[in-house]
Order: C-alpha cells, then sequence, then structure tokens
C-alpha cells in the first residue's frame, strides 16, 4: 500500500513542477513567459527530480506507467503490482495538475486560447501524423527507459534494478536531454500518465472557454511510451549488464 | 546563539545572491538585463545552494520562517528556538539587501521605475488577488517544506530531520523548479523573511524616487508560506515516511 | 566485444541525444527553435553524460577517437583495442543520428534550408579558414583530452585512466564549458567520430532537397581533434600527475 | 614548484573557458552571440568548475590571488607562497586569453568593435564609478572567499582549509550565482589576475584596430578583490567554525 501512495505522491509532485512551468509560460499575466524550451525542459527535469527522490526509497520511483510496463518485461518487477502502479500514477498526474490550476487559477481565468490551456494539461504534436509521432514518442521513451535500467543498477550484475534517491539527479539530467533533444516534434510524452491523467482533468475542470481535449491524439502518447519501454527492456535484456 | 548567527549569516546571502539577480535582469545600466525568468530561478537556487551550504551543519540552515514553523510542527524542531530563528532570518534578509543595494549603488540612482525598484526588494502578483495570491503561496511553500522533509532524511526512519550541506544540492534543485513552475503568479516569496525583511529596508532606504512599499500586499508572503509549510508538515506525519 | 558493444551503443546515445537538439533548433515546426546556443550546449554535455553513464564500466566510455587515441599515446589504453574502439564509436554515431533523423522525419520532410539540414548532421566553420578552423578544433580537444586525463584519475598516480560511471557529470560540465566557450568559430567536433559518422548518414540518408556532405570540410574535425588529442597526453605525461 | 605549475595550468583553464565564451558572445561570426548573461555565467562557474578539478589536489587551487592572501591572512596558507603563488596565477591568465586569441583568431580579425576587443580580454564597469565599482568588486569577492572557507572545510574544525577536487562544484555554482547576481555593474572580476593578465596580453598582442586597454580601471579589479578576500578570511576568522 505504501508503495502505491508514494507513487501517487511522487506522480502528484512530477505533474505539479511540470505543467507548472507549462503554464508559466503559455497562461497570460505571469511572470515567466520569456522561459523558453530550455525553461521548460530545465523545470521539467527538476520535476523528475524532486519525485524521483521523495518516493524512490519507498516505491522505487517509477512515476510512470511505461517504466513499470518495462521492468515487469525485464524480470525487474512484479506483475502483480503493476497495475496498481500505474493507476497511482494516473491518479497523481490527476492530482498534480489539479494543483497547478489552483496555483494559476486567475491566469487561467485570463487565459482564451483554447490551444495554449490544453497544453498546460497534455501533450501535441507540432506536425500530426500518428504513425510519425508514434515512431518520435517511442524512441524518446526507449532513450529513458534504456538509461534508467543503467542509472539504476543495471551494470553491477543480478542485483535487481530499483532507483534509489541518488539515482534521482542522472534520470532528471537524461529527462532534461529528452526534451531538449527529442522533444521537438511531439513534446515528449515519454509517459502514458504524464498525458492522459491531466487529459483527463482538462475535460472535468470548469475551464472558461476551453476546447476539447483532442482525444484523438491521446492514444499516440501511451502507445508510443508503453513499445518504447517494451524494446528498451528487451534490448536491456539481450545486451546483457 | 551560534546556531541564530548562522541563521543570520545564511539568510543574508541567500538575499544577497536573490535579490541581486532581480536587481541586475531589472535596474538600468547592469550587465544581465537579458537573464529573464530562467536566469532569475537559477540564481535564486543557487542563493539557496550558498545560504544552505554555509549554515547547515551549525544551525540546519532553515533561512526561513515557514521551514522553521514546519519543522517545530512536524516535533522536529523546538519550539523554543522558533522565535529567535524568525528574528535572525528576517534581520539577515534585511542585511542582504541592503549588501545589494550598495553593489548596485549606481544602478539605483540610475533607474526611475518605482515598481522595479520595490520589485529588487520584496514580491508583488501579476494579478492582484489576495485569496488566490495566498493560494499560489501556499501551494509553493507547501512543495518547498514537504520536498525538504524528505530530503532532509524523513525516508530513514526516526532519525531527526535536519539539512547538512550535503543536502544544499537538492534543496536548491527545488528551489529553482519552484520558481520556474509556480513562480509565474506571485514571483513565488515561499519565505516570510524573504519578502518582509526587504520590504522593511525599502521602506528605510534612501532610494531616490521610490514608491510605497505595497504593505496592503505584504501579509501575503506571510500566510502563505506559513499555511504552506504546516499542511506540509501535517502531511509529512500523516504519510509517514 | 562488450566493449566495442559499448562503445557503439554510448556513441549512438551521445549522437542520438546530441544531433536531436539540433534537429529541435533548426529544422522547420518543432517546440525547441528557440534554444539558442546555451541549449544546444546543455543538451550535448547530458548526451556526453548519459553516454558516459551508460558505457563507462564496461568500455571506459571513451566514446570519441581522440580520447582513444590520446589514451593510447598516453600509455593507459592498448594500441590493440584502438581499431574496434574507432570503428565502434562511427557506426554508433551513424546509428544516432539516423534515430534522430526517424523522431525529426516530418520536420525534416519540411526543411528545405540545405545548410541546415547538413547542420543537424556534421560541424561547420563560421569562417571557414582550413588552418584556423583546425587550431580551434585542436584546442577545444585539448581542453576535452587534458580535462579527461585529470577526472578519469590522473592526480592520483600510477593507477590506470579509465572513466567510471561517477566521471559522467565532470565529463560533461567540461563538455558544456567547451561548447560554449570554444564552440563559436566551428561549432565544437571535438571529436572525429561525432562528425564523420553523421557526415556519411548524411550522404546516404534520403533526405528531399538535400546539399552536398560539404567533404572538403570534412577533414579538419578528424585533424584537429587527433592533434589535439595526442598534446594533451603528452602534455599530461610531462607534467604529470 | 608542482603546486606554482598546477596554480599556472589551472588558472590558464579557468580563463581559457572563460574568456572563450565572452568572445563566443561579443566577437562577429560566431554560433554563440545568443548567449546572453546566462550562457556567459553558466562557461565561467564551468571555467571554475574545471580549474579547480584540475589542481584542486596539488595545490588547493586557488586560481585567484584574492583566495591565496585571504587564505593566508586565515593563517591558512603560508606567507613563503604567496608571491609565487599569484605570479603562477597571472602568467596562466595571459597564457589562456591567448589561447583564447588563437581559437577566435579569424572572428578577432572581423571585429572591429573596440570595447568588444577589450572585454574579451579584461572587465569594465557598466557605469564608471571607481569608489562604487571598487565596493561591487569587494562585495563579491567576499561572497566568493567566504563561500570558500566553508566549502573547503571551514565547518569541521581546526583542520586546514583547503579546496580538493569535490569541492569544484559547489566552488563553480557559487561563481556562477555571483556572476547572475554581483556581475550586473562591473562584470564580476573578484580576481585581481582574471583581469590584469589578460589585459596585459591585450595591450601585447597585435589585435587588428584594437584600442587602449583601459588601465585607469586596472586598479579597481586589482583593490576590491583584494580587500573584499581579507574581509572574508577576518570574518571567518570572527565567527568561527
Amino acid at each position: 500500500m505504501n508503495a502505491y501512495l508514494f507513487e501517487f505522491i511522487g506522480t502528484a509532485m512530477l505533474i505539479l513542477l511540470g505543467n507548472g512551468v507549462v503554464a508559466n509560460v503559455l497562461l497570460k499575466e505571469t511572470k515567466g513567459s520569456d522561459d523558453g524550451w530550455v525553461g521548460i525542459t530545465l523545470a521539467w527535469g527538476i520535476a523528475v527530480f524532486t519525485g524521483v527522490f521523495i518516493a524512490a526509497d519507498v516505491s522505487g520511483a517509477h512515476l510512470n506507467p511505461a517504466v513499470t510496463l518495462g521492468l515487469a518485461a525485464a524480470g525487474k518487477f512484479s506483475y502483480n503490482l503493476v497495475a496498481g502502479y500505474m493507476l497511482a500514477q494516473i491518479l497523481g498526474a490527476m492530482a498534480g495538475t489539479t494543483l497547478v490550476w489552483l496555483a494559476y487559477k486567475k491566469q487561467y481565468d485570463a487565459t482564451t486560447d483554447k490551444a495554449a490551456l490544453l497544453a498546460t494539461f497534455a501533450t501535441g504534436p507540432a506536425i500530426r501524423s500518428p504513425f510519425w509521432n508514434f515512431i518520435t514518442e517511442m524512441i524518446g521513451t526507449f532513450a529513458l527507459v534504456f538509461g534508467v535500467m543503467y542509472i539504476a543498477g543495471g551494470t553491477l550484475g543480478d542485483q535487481p534494478v530499483k532507483l534509489g534517491s541518488l539515482d534521482a539527479l542522472p534520470v532528471a539530467l537524461l529527462v532534461i536531454g529528452i526534451g531538449l533533444s527529442l522533444g521537438g516534434p511531439t513534446g515528449y510524452a515519454i509517459n502514458p500518465a504524464r498525458d492522459l491523467g491531466p487529459r483527463i482533468m482538462h475535460a472535468l475542470l470548469p475551464l472558461k472557454g476551453k476546447g476539447g481535449s483532442d482525444w484523438g491524439y491521446a492514444l499516440i502518447p501511451i502507445l508510443g511510451p508503453f513499445v518504447g519501454g517494451l524494446l528498451a527492456a528487451f534490448a536491456f535484456l539481450a545486451i546483457g549488464y
């Protein structure tokens, strides 16, 4: 139970600090509108750092269903816990984005751009193309989960692959790098919960003048990360460590 | 006594490097006017790093009355020391901002924008709304104090929760993240001393052409952080560690 | 064999995250077009961090023929392995840049600027001058390999000079510094594989509307780094440690 | 002798990576002209990191006459070595800036702005005022040397205060913070060798179309740092540790 709770808390912190920076950049009347992509990717990296730091020693800090699935496929995590972890992650993402909405309530009220409002919740592609958007999310998540395998101790032999709080900084740097380098085409969901949870809240919350929640795109940032995470797990097993 | 002294010194370093970057960005005739929000939040993070590094091993490096109150409420800090710590923090903030004024004396003389002059001392909201500004400061400080609880050792059991110099980097990263992500609506005081001490000095120092010190807003960056810190302490106790 | 495999994987990760940021900045219709030189250099540093972290404990994480040659010249790496390491590095760079092309496929299709297309693969000078471009690459690589010698343990006496995963962060910081400070004239290849492998792929891949691969420049980012790496090795031996 | 050699090498690396970024930003026809103050201060921080990392275990990595004088005044460094350290630092700074000139030779040839040419060597004030420029340099160097005292181990009791390679990161962060926060009025020399050595080379090197070396300002970035370093030493002794 405690592991589920810390997956919830860690993912809530991840999305609070992650979607917070998008709100700071895209909503009207904020102090951080000049952050740019560097500011956005730095903040998402620190969001990962904070969530991993808090949750690692209790739950292993997956905070991401693609990480959970990849670790299970690599034989490093019990399948019995997969569904509970994923549910906790999605609920945590919903809670975190709700806190962003409360912190930026006046700014949400002042913003009328439908695309900007949605972008503070869920990701969207720069050029819409289901196949290539899927490929981009798959490659980005492959880089994440493959890196996490080695950061979590894969090179040291047979021991379990599990993140600890000392791994928070390397994982955060990797996420900053993926954002700067592979985030250009789709905004790097690389995490099904990071996209789905806030997209649900976009549909539920009483945002003035909001448009649709773009459910037509919602499968891509779920499938791409899952396939990328599985490929990373298989590559990790094939390469050895 | 020594703990009070190091709270004073650490908070002075925090505000010297913190308000220094705001002066660099907002005053006339400086070299850092293009820093932007990323530069401001990086510098505040490093300001926290420096203050925590210097003070941690002596005083635990609270440097923030909301941290002091939260730790006391969580049973991790003696109530007998609370008033002394807070006084030292406010005096330190007053000293630090005075050093900024001396370092930027010619720039202060060259600047006539009343809002810019005040912003190099105290925080102010992008959209004025006492209730929502309070909520924003409360959420930001909750993230800070809740994170500090775990960084300071909460996950390892019954030991005292106390920052050491090795905790300076994680805390600094967390503060950078809060600035980038949650600083947009109010400029993230998240620390009553950081706002009140410099606001007093804005009123006292002989700044040419300064306007009022916006005392009407002064309670928000005190109450929001205190309530956020208390909620973080209660959450920490409820969740366990 | 395993060392060769990890040189391949590490260099592929290096180029995936490295050339990825250039694609994000220079191609049309991306989210990171405002990254600027700071974003580019941060991402290349994290690319080095990730590649070194994954490969270090198996292969020593050279990921760069100039590092391999320098270590061999300093008597710290077997000449028997040099050719295999270099081949693995070039093949890894070819694989990594191909992944960038797949991740940014729609953006490559949307971009018609021949210089931008080439720049997402290989380096080029701001002012073309074979001699001075050579000097710049030589000085940049000298700084890299000389720094790596000490980061890898040179100051502690007779032990082998070999990067471990704990060295990933110092090396990454050094590469960020070289990019910010010495990358201005030539775009800092400072690594023959980083330039040659992707240049080969620029010639091979079916990019719409691409121009020539600028083979006339291709020798400079090979010779400059090799000479710089050798000078660093000799300096290291002469100075002692 | 070895300590002098490593002070020379460390300071040369410091100025190579430090003045390199200024050249990248201010000279014509470079790739980093959009770095801004954030890029400049990051690169100077990494320059400090690299120099400290290489020199720390041999010479203690002062790399700065104000640090040398401050440590001697605090009783933590032998006065017999002070002159040799300072000479090595100035010579190292001259060597490092010469390497910058070689790396950017074509860019120096393409640049005609006299102020920009000088700024790639030595510091200058945003508003010229000998007294207040002195105060700014004094405060910035106080923050540096006072911080270095504690980073180098002052809080742990009677042991010698000496930087090791593990101290490279905290010192680098402190220098980034000083640059972002206190660099606005004078460009933060905070190091007499950093300013004097390159200023001498500006006078000696055959730069096309260069103007004067602004010797009228040269004393400020020597005196300010020396006084700031001494005050930090006295403060450190008075406060105890």
